[in-house]
């Protein structure tokens, strides 16, 4: 391994969906930083597709809140930070969603917890923030500072001869 | 940041598309290096769809080729290993897609270089590898050590105000 273990433990090892945040805003230049890491990495086709509404007023919050599943309301109501992600066009949904996976793995490099979601109504997210485009929502990520009780336990991981098979 | 500068380079910011390869094959031993890092990372529905065939034969290859485009050919014929990426059905594409970014930067955490394709016959390389199964096929990836003239100049990225918006 050519990455460090520090760093293994930070984006890979240790990484948790979070359902809960410490207290403490992230700020714009953060969200910054995190872009910076994103937009450099390259995807299959070399377009960069993905979009992120960033919800930070509590207008805009409550009309996410109305999309969310049952289960992830709660917590989208109480994340210091929620991200709509979306591409540009349907059509681009492959590199979009390596995009959101940079994009998650880019707010752990930041030092952030990330709480991914599929669990919402994506057209309505899609008719309230992207009304007038082809735009097309694929995840909302809750974002803050990670807190120690914020997860569950990790649940049981595939073996590699599930997953890998060589011809 | 919390991830340190020479992380950031090899993950994200030094991050490219490889055409080309230093000689040398890629060990069971180091792709299996790359699993225990993926499946580590949580998906947004928990789930654990990508599956991963390793083309290693001579014969795999050809059958391979053939349903690669024409511009991706010579390179996929040349790399030391060929992944094959699917979902292990149509409906977990998400989830398989994020795994897929998952996997292309772990393949950059064991130090080696990733040359991602969304150019081939979907269709033909599930019939050719996945054929008693829901298995889709979602990206081919070339992989090898890194050469330093194995990659094209960086395209134009996109800022921060063109990905952003917030509400």
């Amino acid at each position: 391994m050519a990455l460090d273990s520090a760093s293994q433990d930070l984006l890979f090892l240790r990484a948790h969906t979070a359902n809960a945040f410490a207290d403490g805003p992230v700020s714009d230049e953060t969200v910054r930083e995190i872009h910076d890491l994103v937009e450099s990495v390259p995807t299959a086709s070399g377009g960069q597709p993905l979009r992120v509404v960033l919800v930070r007023s509590t207008a805009a919050r409550e009309r996410l809140l109305r999309h969310m599943s049952r289960g992830n309301r709660e917590k989208t109501a109480l994340a210091p930070l929620v991200a709509v992600l979306a591409v540009e066009r349907p059509s681009a949904v492959p590199d979009g969603a390596l995009q959101a996976a940079y994009f998650i793995i880019a707010v752990r490099a930041a030092g952030l917890a990330a709480g991914p979601m599929s669990g919402f109504d994506a057209e309505g997210v899609g008719r309230e923030f992207f009304a007038d485009t082809e735009h097309s929502a694929l995840m909302v990520v809750n974002i803050g500072w990670p807190t120690p009780d914020g997860h569950r336990p990790r649940g049981p991981r595939l073996d590699f001869d599930q997953v890998f098979s060589t011809v």
